[in-house]
């Protein structure tokens, strides 16, 4: 008996209780999905969120991972995972902080066993969880730490991919942070990446270098020079297409990014800027090299909005459209 | 006697005579403009540059500054500033750094006894510069160095002005040159030029942190909190419009900048991509905190450009479009 054709099972989990994650779930359940959706989340939380926004949601709790349906619109599996507290919109409460990086755990937990595919994430407080003693540094961290795999975050949207060499660094931590070692590692993630997630036969990566200019022939900083620039040369000899060190401020430029795949950012500020300004509404944070998919929305927790029942789920729809699509092509290979 | 309506009087400088300068000043001048036009140079580089272009270009050589007329098209007052070699288009000689050096110093000394209102300038390559023995990080550090005001970095396009706090350092020396002492000195150079040369009562000023996230409440650097926040704090008691520290990467986003006349990034790489990939065609240079008017071309030498005849005029001819504003503003006010 031929199995039929198999539907990809992603988690999906809301973030910070307090912040605008439980009504994006909300809203993004309200619509049809190809995919098996089942949400870590307190089921009360999602019925808060539902009855803010306006809309009707069925609750159905649910263990058996092993036999997810295919999602319908406005009707939502969730694996319960109550709170501490009762959420106060737009004041997190580091008491639901561990129900947080339970929600997370259990994800990761049920993706290393192989009962889902891949994770879709909403926006974490940090502050939030360091202030209740957690150590955590971002999610791409946590899952990097977890699965034991070096990771490589991506942010992307329809017009450009930015990955990050270094993430969640203080900026006078980031030239050290800048070796051979970790350079080799991020760009082999990222092309293997390309290639098997995103189809790319051989994928085009820009490489940005750490100082203004890229250094300007050593003038304005030497890492170029001894660090990025040999480790490029090495992995090029190695069958990589990479162009760079690139000055950052022009490596953007619209007839510069013509026939780039990717660009490798050095660092957070800058890349994102430059994604986020050119198209934040639909732009997506995708973990590569984990065994699982992994894609979370582009924006923060949203304090100021959240209880309004005014969220754009843009983001979050985005981001569960493209973990259906890399998990669907994971699983066509095999 | 009433004097007529004073026209802006400008230096116009090629910068590296092997890249596309040359070409942008004879292309420039083949448009009326609303000022007096002095161009330093090499009118053999400049007949040169004409030829390649197939355009016409009557120069005439001038040393009368205080009588300067309007320019008028295809016509060029030059004051003759002789190479030492003839230029190879995209091969900078060393042995004419002191050239490019002394038509920038001739433009600033003529600025500065006010026989001139500013100077607009093409782009300089700092690596030949340093290759001839000259200390040479940039025409921005040079000007403040030459007229011994702290100056500040703004790139502008038609869509948004961005200002540096620190412009051509290795990212390493970055965090330890943002200090309560420049960050002052910057903001009230901005704040008084926005108000002074951009006539914008109130000038609103997004001022970003040091590191990702503005340091995330601490969590990803301590900047924010001991040095950058303390003193907006102090700034704003004195009557500036400030927001901030703000994270760099949603500080662009379009909402974000609705409302916003300027933003100060804290390090070129940070600032520079989001400008230049939203608008590179337009965008200019602008030098905060001179005596006198200074603008620049937002681009580099483009040296494989160099010689073809094919250079794209527009960021100089926004950079004079600016410097003519700027003057007469500067002019108006007395």
């Amino acid at each position: 008996m031929a199995a039929s054709p198999a539907l990809p099972r992603l988690a999906l989990i809301p973030g910070e209780p307090a912040g605008i994650g439980p009504e994006l779930c909300v809203r993004v359940a309200q619509q049809a999905w190809p995919a098996a959706l089942l949400c870590l989340a307190d089921p009360d939380s999602l019925r808060r969120a539902a009855r803010q926004a306006g809309l009707a949601l069925t609750i159905v709790s649910s263990v058996a991972e092993a036999e997810l349906p295919r999602h319908r619109p406005g009707r939502l599996l969730v694996v319960p995972e109550p709170l501490a507290a009762v959420e106060k919109p737009g004041a997190p409460d580091p008491a639901n902080a561990p129900q947080v990086l339970a929600t997370l755990d259990h994800a990761i937990d049920a993706c290393m066993a192989g009962r889902l595919d891949g994770m879709v994430t909403g926006p974490v407080q940090k502050s939030c969880m360091n202030a209740a003693g957690i150590a955590f540094s971002g999610t791409t961290e946590r899952l990097a730490r977890r699965c034991g795999t070096p990771v490589v975050m991506m942010l992307a949207n329809p017009e450009l991919r930015v990955a990050l060499a270094t993430t969640h660094l203080p900026l006078r931590a980031v030239p050290d942070a800048i070796t051979a070692g970790r350079l080799r590692e991020v760009l082999t993630v990222l092309h293997d990446a390309l290639r098997r997630d995103f189809g790319i036969a051989r994928p085009r990566i820009a490489v940005l270098g750490l100082n203004p200019h890229a250094g300007e022939d050593g003038h304005l900083g030497r890492e170029e020079i001894e660090i990025i620039a040999p480790l490029l040369d090495r992995l090029r000899s190695e069958g990589m297409a990479l162009y760079g060190p690139l000055p950052a401020d022009t490596a953007f430029l619209p007839r510069a990014l013509r026939g780039i795949d990717a660009v490798l950012a050095m660092y957070h500020d800058q890349g994102l800027p430059v994604l986020k300004h050119s198209g934040f509404e639909h732009g997506v944070n995708i973990t590569l090299g984990l065994p699982f998919v992994r894609v979370a929305v582009d924006h923060g927790t949203a304090l100021d909005l959240a209880g309004t029942g005014r969220a754009d789920p843009r983001s979050l729809a985005t981001a569960l459209t493209t973990a259906i699509e890399l998990a669907a092509r994971r699983r066509a290979a095999g």
